[in-house]
């Protein structure tokens, strides 16, 4: 863990042939005035796309700070499983909460799903939900910034699970527990790591729903005899998703 | 799951005895008035030390209600591991957010730490914590409020460590894996599930609070490359511990 103690920066400019990277806007504020680094300080950058890297701060200007890329670590604090999290709309302050937590345990991809029984009215902030993504990638120091994807419906999302290797559907009623259904992924080797979770609202999926998840694919799986709040239902299938054993 | 889609009530009274229960003030409250509750409908009720029910209303007056105890459900919603999580002190937000996933999750117990790094000035509300774990065992359907202990320092919580099965200290620098550690609990019999889980403030434990920890018979585990806050890290080492494989 050579980054534990330094705080990150966002640098998008950051790429594998980077010597210098200027951080201006926020990121020069919070390097120079918040956390009042000076010249010889060596802090953590991330590109957001893949790369993470150590830099020693070489200048502090009025506006703009310079500093020298010493070291890369690509993929720095990527988690082996590619996670794409989509969940029902619930109110906004417990779905920027999970944005947070979803970036710190490893999601890669957070998808707000329009279902039959998702929070319709009071919309999504995608812009507020991206800058607290951002914010999360640097505090847990990943090379990828999470995405936010445009809220979508649950058959249009539907329609990409070719492109994973498991979708999981979180159901309180179901009679699976989660942990028989990732009994599924004992077999797995290093290749086949990308997983769909698709977790509902309040008063999750209809039963509809839930038949046109399981025809096109989808296998379900509850979380225990505690309901969950939408949130806690999110964060608990991810960590365990997240945590499969490598073989 | 007997209970999907009910609401439950707060009833110390209730017992395995109990024919009648009578929900006065903010139970009450919520059946007329928030749930509109009327004579005949079916609820939960929670004891909140170990029993769950379901009554059906017989009446409801000007400022109270009687239900009829149809059927009894001891332990529901309660895990077969019982979790102890103490966790350093932090902002009083992120530490009332934790108290509430803690108790959706399944925690048994929550005990805030005082360590060589955690935050003092804020203080700890505890009379605030103990209504959102109220609230929170409702909301989940668990028949065991969590309780909240008072504030403790390290060295005297780890006086307590032979009473459980397992310590696990969470650690970004150790060496050990999460997974690593559970590897110990592979041959655990159903009678060997009291578990204490150890999460430091922002900062972490100490050089010398860990050794200490070690003496008691700590062992360390740390939660991946991502530097995690203290409320996800203890969340996410509390969902691992939780989901420990019956044999």
């Amino acid at each position: 863990m050579p980054f534990t103690n330094r705080d990150f920066y966002f640098a998008p400019e950051l790429s594998e042939e980077a010597v210098s990277v200027t951080l201006s806007g926020d990121e020069y504020r919070h390097l120079a005035r918040a956390a009042r680094h000076r010249a010889g300080d060596v802090v953590g950058l991330t590109n957001g796309t893949g790369l993470v890297a150590a830099a020693r701060v070489e200048s502090i200007g009025r506006d703009r700070a310079v500093l020298l890329v010493e070291e890369l670590f690509p993929g720095y604090g990527e988690p082996a499983v590619q996670l794409t999290l989509a969940v029902g709309l619930i109110v906004p302050s417990r779905f920027e909460w999970l944005v947070e937590k979803a970036v710190e345990v490893g999601v890669t991809r957070i998808v707000p799903l329009v279902t039959q029984w998702s929070e319709r009215r009071r919309g999504v902030r995608l812009e507020r939900l991206r800058r607290i993504a951002v914010a999360a990638t640097k505090q847990c120091q990943r090379a990828v910034v999470p995405g936010v994807a445009e809220p979508v419906g649950l058959p249009e999302r539907l329609e990409t699970v070719d492109q994973f290797d498991l979708t999981v559907l979180a159901e309180a009623e179901s009679e699976t527990s989660a942990a028989a259904t990732l009994q599924r992924t004992a077999q797995w080797t290093e290749g086949e790591r990308s997983v769909l979770a698709l977790v509902g609202p309040e008063g999750g999926f209809s039963a509809q729903e839930r038949q046109l998840a399981a025809g096109a694919g989808a296998v379900e799986a509850n979380l225990g005899p505690r309901r969950l709040r939408t949130e806690t239902a999110a964060l608990h299938l991810s960590i365990l998703l997240l945590n499969i054993p490598t073989r």
